[in-house]
């Protein structure tokens, strides 16, 4: 069942993605590639963390909800038509016992979700792997796309604030920690992927990237999504060394994230919170970085210019995604943008 | 605020526990010692399993709920006002990818009995022993009684069934499967309380015993409860020891278990499922065995002269534990039957 208003290319596209940003990037480029395309999503897992004994992986969860029908649409995150008995437990016995060792309930935990996370914990510890367990979960799910982990071993994302109380001055936390319990209020002076130099690329990684049609970097975050995937060593490589053209959406809009407080991270890793700043952090191919080509807002248009000396295709449109349609249109501006058929300039 | 109807002995009892029988024998023990009363309760965890990643506790929580009023009273296990939505997410996930390893959701576990498993299990990996857990979390349900599990390391009841298509003939299994599962329907060959010879009692089991003016084993198992809690290495001396006197409570009425299913497990450590049976073998201390006294049933009041011939003093009462007056006259025969004030013959 062809869809005629599909385009003809590119057929495989390999998509590296963080969560709520990069599903709802995900769920247009599927509308825009219609029936014939096959989509391979390279998951953030340095987000993951051991609580309560659950193993969980938010990203994958959201780009699996999110695709497979399961999404809290209103959050971005957790499951629709969830209920939160077993957090309302834990907080009970939190507050009868005063402090308990580390234990806390800032993690939105819902009955539904700790489903999933049972169901992939089970499997974990008997001896399947991150990406097997995915592969498990999805064949409810139905995503419609392939998702793959970055990588089966242990890589965390630490934040570092400073702490005056703290001996060295300063405080490091999982990255989760630092996001929901603090809510990136403190600014973060350093970004560590933990693990992450250790660590192999799942099963599959590197060929959906070696063997795509085009390879996306959707408007996830910069430093803590994308960036965690390209830390897992082969992966940036993989993404230099690929045939296929290489396109970015810009995450910033007039300076401000789309979603998320991508703006708290980007200074860590010393980049300024703009279209441009993104796009040059990311860097040409042609000159040594990742992307052949980035789109960015039409209210960043004056970055067009900046980016394009840099060596990058460049065009500015309307990257809102307010809904499925809006974000069809911006994929479809992604590859046009790179499109083998297209004029060089866009 | 003394209870004039109390008895003013004895004033520490120390009972041994499973889950449902013990845990409402308790409430009637509770109920007839009035305020002036502490009871200890040494729980059975050689039921205890890892589900998901969990670490469930199904005694102890039975004794916690049910002593702490929240308990399905109807099911006598699990919480009240219960929902199941983990469960119901983990069985979509099974349905749809076919049989994954050993996963199965053959144990009912709700989603705030899940909160208190999710605090067991993050306070374990912390690195508290499951006394300090059990204790944290009975801060919470204030049972009314000092609940101490039998030890704080790992033992596990394994049941044994033939299984011809088996390499050896037999197929060994945890209590829980064997239990919930398999409804106990293929009779034990054997019981194992596995991990029983190298553990240790928690602390304060023994003292308890020791220090006690009464000894009680409720209506529990008396092969996967008691029995598993006697397989502790000093226990079943200190029971033997005790200056206090110590008498057992029929778990059977003329040869069916009160509840639960006593006598699938009976014969497998060759015991008759009767109330003579299980009281001869637990056996009366004078020889060499662990209890003082044993009351029975008024339906099995023909084992009361072979009971007291082999040196139990004896009493046969309505052992039914219809409500919370009727168990604590099951409580007041109990201890009058051993009351130092009272005559030796009952």
């Amino acid at each position: 069942m062809a869809d005629p208003s599909a385009p003809s290319w590119p057929r495989t596209v390999t998509v590296l993605a963080g969560g709520i940003g990069g599903s709802r990037f995900i769920r247009g480029l599927l509308a825009a590639l219609g029936p014939g395309g096959e989509v391979t999503v390279i998951g953030n897992t340095a987000d993951d963390m051991r609580l309560y004994g659950l193993h969980i992986s938010p990203d994958l969860d959201t780009v699996m909800y999110t695709l497979g029908g399961g999404i809290d649409e209103e959050q971005g995150w957790g499951r629709s038509d969830e209920s939160f008995l077993a957090l309302e437990e834990i907080r009970a016995y939190l507050s009868s016992s005063g402090k308990v060792g580390t234990l806390d309930t800032w993690f939105g935990l819902g009955d539904r979700d700790i489903g999933t996370h049972l169901t992939r914990t089970a499997l974990l510890e008997a001896g399947a792997t991150l990406s097997e367990v995915t592969e498990v979960l999805c064949r409810r799910w139905q995503p419609g796309v392939r998702l793959l982990p970055m990588t089966d071993d242990d890589v965390q994302t630490h934040i570092v604030i400073e702490d005056p109380a703290a001996p060295d001055g300063t405080r490091r936390m999982h990255f989760q920690e630092y996001w929901v319990r603090l809510h990136a209020e403190a600014p973060a002076a350093a970004v560590d992927i933990a693990g992450a130099a250790a660590s192999r690329p799942a099963p599959g990684v590197l060929d959906a990237i070696a063997t795509a049609d085009l390879v996306v970097f959707p408007p996830s975050n910069p430093v803590v999504s994308i960036g965690a995937i390209l830390a897992v060593p082969g992966i940036a490589e993989a993404v230099r060394a690929t045939a296929a053209p290489v396109v970015g959406i810009s995450p910033v809009i007039s300076g401000a994230p789309v979603r998320g407080m991508a703006d708290k991270l980007l200074p860590a890793v010393g980049v300024d919170t703009s279209a441009a700043g993104i796009g040059l952090h990311y860097g040409a191919r042609s000159a040594g970085g990742l992307l052949d080509a980035f789109l960015v807002d039409s209210a960043d248009a004056d970055a067009v210019d900046r980016l394009t000396a840099a060596g990058l295709r460049c065009a500015a449109v309307p990257l809102w995604m307010s809904d499925v349609e809006a974000t069809a249109t911006i994929a479809r501006h992604a590859v046009s943008l790179v499109d083998p058929a297209a004029p060089v300039s866009a």
